[in-house]
């Protein structure tokens, strides 16, 4: 560290981020890794099915427990533990009550995958 | 979900897989997305200024608080929290008590970048 004007550079706080919307199904974005992002997202009730043709989609439990459902089956996710859906796997997310969820994939993939309906959601939107 | 042999899908755990692990600085890879590998890390103490010429780094603060200095700066991080460091920029992570850290980043990152030393790693190491 430099002793001449150093900088105090700022984390990126989830809590925080959290505190500037109350929406859910809107992702927002709140870094990028090269081309990819992390988003993070309130969720309630029930998703579509979809998938992405062309990406894994990682999955960070933050608050709350997410559950995915397969065509084959399903997983669920507490606070404190993560999942990957494959690439072209169909999946539907489901939450009982309110999850917080991080996000990670590439820049520019929709939130519904291969369809767009009324879930579909702005995508790359900072926080 | 079929009605038929439904699967039950485990989630990663991060709790879990820390129990599997006590030695510090050797991170353990516990899950890819795409060419992209989450790899958890107990750290404690100095670590070496190094940088990775080819590609941001994502770092998540699960317990603990992180420090990474720069050459002009540094960043407190604390658990709840993440930072981004930009290719090519020097740092060196600090962690005055034990520090539960995940990185993310692609595969084949060497822990200390461009510098091979006494705190290299096994890379790809999975847990």
């Amino acid at each position: 560290m430099s002793d001449t004007n150093p900088q105090t550079y700022r984390p990126i706080n989830f809590a925080e981020k959290y505190q500037l919307f109350d929406d859910r199904w809107a992702p927002r974005v709140i870094a990028e890794l090269n081309d990819y992002q992390f988003k993070i997202v309130r969720i309630e009730g029930d998703f579509v099915w979809h998938h992405h043709a062309d990406t894994d989609e990682a999955f960070i439990v933050l608050d709350g427990t997410l559950r995915i459902d397969f065509r084959d089956g399903a997983v669920t996710i507490a606070a404190g533990e993560m999942f990957v859906v494959p690439k072209g796997v169909e999946h539907k997310p489901f939450a009982a009550e309110e999850v917080k969820l991080m996000l990670i994939e590439p820049r520019g993939v929709l939130n519904t995958g291969e369809e767009q309906n009324e879930r579909t959601a702005r995508n790359d939107l900072w926080i």
